[in-house]
């Protein structure tokens, strides 16, 4: 049996890899993006397209699926990959995440977490058992271990005690692990501060997963920041392990962190973006709804291959979002997983080439990232809008 | 250069006819079924899933491109078919229904009819002449002649008056008519008062037209009266030109008005249906959304080979309309699109193997049509919707 991930080539210059990750449904190349499909499915698209804008695997919610339709009916209905009816490899979070950022009321003790459902208000307690299990009977690829997700800003001594109880829920999420067919990451914590950062890494490492996940960045931390604790952090995990990082996916970012030795991402951000007439090109996002695209014949992105620059103008698309049409949130996601898959497609080959240190610089020069401000805003909003007011009450 | 309208056979024992359109995109064999696509866009499908689902032409609607993104902008851009980069045959409404249904603080003479956009309260005058022009530049292959359409239940007088109008408007609409490539289609009105509709196909075909549509019906009358207006209408019109049913799409009514020899239907009753988690089967339509299909493993359709059916449980679909997933609406859609075109497959085969008459009774005989007291208030709901009050305010 081969290994569940193959280290093919590393970059000279930087901490850039590639890889092959050897899993049930199916082996993925790194570094890979994956497409967020919450609710079990990616917004707007079909299985077949997923596949021909080529991306490899997903990622799904625990605790979107829990809540609804529920897990024990996904089960009955032959697992995730059946109901959704994807056969590439999924990767499902253990629901820590969602329920510190969309759940209600949670207070939180060593035991688990106690939330409402952000749905009805339906009272639940999740526990590192039961989020195991959650995840062994949806049957993804690559599971995650429960974890408590402070947001950034909180003080050390409440992201050490975060860190310390993530820490006690990784060993139990792995001793209740059963199917070891799943593969079930650690995940390493410590919010900005380099030393949690650092314990942390070695707690996870002691304990021994076939990969580790990277949690608490891009929550609204300047990206020096991020940078900084990646490299901590990085420089602890093993070689032979893939490394995911949590909730990244804006181009640049994505070509700075695997250079940071990052080999696994997932980010709702081009699917949501593209929902909001957000495109990518190669220099930087523009709005569609823009008013001078009214009449623009090209299509969305001129260096672009997929569906929808290949078909239909730019003007046309300008016109589906002003007439709110359906239609529109499928051309525009089309787009920005295509131009994602397509960066990541790059990006491997330029490693295998030992060009990924120029092709990097190159495109790093000529992107126009949103600026810092805009950026950190526009994140501060979408997780204020998700949280409410963000509050963790200690159980007794 | 072969006939706009060649027709091939004829049923026996009803008045059903099978045949071809020829039109500058492509021919198309009759009976067909045309899917809306109001503003440019067959709700959340794209032109390669309408092609794969059997769909040879499509309805568009100068009202709404007039008004969004405007007729000048397409026309630049090279006419609707590039624009929606659909490249089959194409038939435009000349605005008058939507006019009377969606436009507000209309004032009509026998010029043309004022109204105000439901866009943005902005003032138009519509005329024969400019509903004429604005169709040639958006290039269909069938256009349409502006009439007046009163709702149902007017009384006699106001539907005499509106429908010696519509003569009016049909003539001036022939005289301004330049570009012959473009079949120039007029429509018989005159309600459901059979003495008005024969004055009206009399009227209409003695302008002379090479295809005839029958207006002002489906607007909420009893099922019965639609189907004597057609009787007295059909029998009036010529036997080698195209019939053309304006509104009508319901799996029992498409079978019913082939056997009243109709050639050509459009409505969006399929697809909003769709929208709405109502989908069709050969016994009934149903709700998917409907508590009993939350575990139900087989398809939508057990009959059905359109991709969601092929793909899909039951009981994925009604996740995705419950959690209110863009993807349902396009995967319902694509079903109920499916159903209708191989509906219409299997009525044009059946007219050719003279067993439509009972390919009609045992489809009928199977089918469990909506009550017609439901139906009749989905239809007065939908309608008033559309309309606010209806009123028309006589210019002068």
């Amino acid at each position: 049996m081969s290994r569940f991930f193959h280290l093919e080539k590393t970059c000279p210059q930087t901490k850039a890899r590639a890889g092959t990750l050897n899993t049930p449904h199916g082996s993925v190349p790194t570094p890979v993006f994956l497409p967020v499909g919450s609710q079990g499915t990616v917004k707007t698209l079909t299985p077949d397209e997923l596949r021909s804008l080529g991306v490899n695997m997903l990622l799904s919610n625990t605790y979107h699926l829990y809540l609804r339709p529920g897990i024990e009916i996904i089960r009955k209905l032959g697992g995730l990959h059946r109901f959704m009816s994807w056969d590439g490899p999924i990767l499902t979070d253990s629901g820590g995440f969602q329920v510190f950022s969309l759940g209600h009321l949670r207070r939180v003790n060593d035991d688990g977490v106690l939330f409402r459902s952000h749905i009805d208000g339906s009272e639940h307690f999740l526990t590192p058992e039961l989020a195991t299990e959650l995840q062994e009977q949806l049957g993804a690829d690559i599971i995650m271990v429960l974890d408590e997700c402070p947001p950034y800003g909180e003080d050390i001594a409440n992201i050490k005690r975060a860190t310390e109880r993530s820490h006690l829920w990784a060993e139990r999420c792995k001793r209740k692990h059963g199917r070891k067919r799943q593969a079930l990451f650690g995940i390493v914590h410590g919010g900005t501060f380099p030393e949690l950062r650092r314990q942390s890494a070695d707690f996870m490492t002691s304990l021994g997963f076939p990969g580790y996940a990277i949690g608490g960045l891009s929550l609204g931390e300047p990206k020096e920041v991020m940078h900084e604790m990646l490299d901590e952090t990085v420089s602890l995990l093993p070689e032979d392990k893939p490394r995911y990082l949590m909730g990244v996916g804006s181009p640049e970012d994505l070509v700075e962190c695997v250079a940071r030795g990052v080999d696994i991402f997932d980010s709702a951000l081009p699917t949501r973006l593209g929902r909001n007439g957000a495109v990518f090109t190669k220099s930087r996002r523009y709005n569609i709804s823009n008013a001078r695209f009214k009449e623009r014949e090209g299509p969305l992105d001129s260096d672009c291959d997929c569906y929808t620059c290949r078909t239909f103008s730019a003007a046309y698309l300008h016109h589906l979002f002003k007439a709110q049409e359906l239609l529109a949130y499928r051309l525009a996601t089309i787009h920005n997983v295509r131009f994602i898959m397509r960066l990541m497609e790059q990006i491997r080959r330029s490693i295998f080439d030992d060009t990924f240190s120029e092709f990097k610089d190159s495109f790093i020069g000529n992107y126009q990232p949103t600026d810092a401000d805009t950026r950190s805003e526009q994140k501060r909003k979408w997780l204020r809008a998700r949280q409410g007011k963000y509050r963790i009450n200690e159980l007794d």
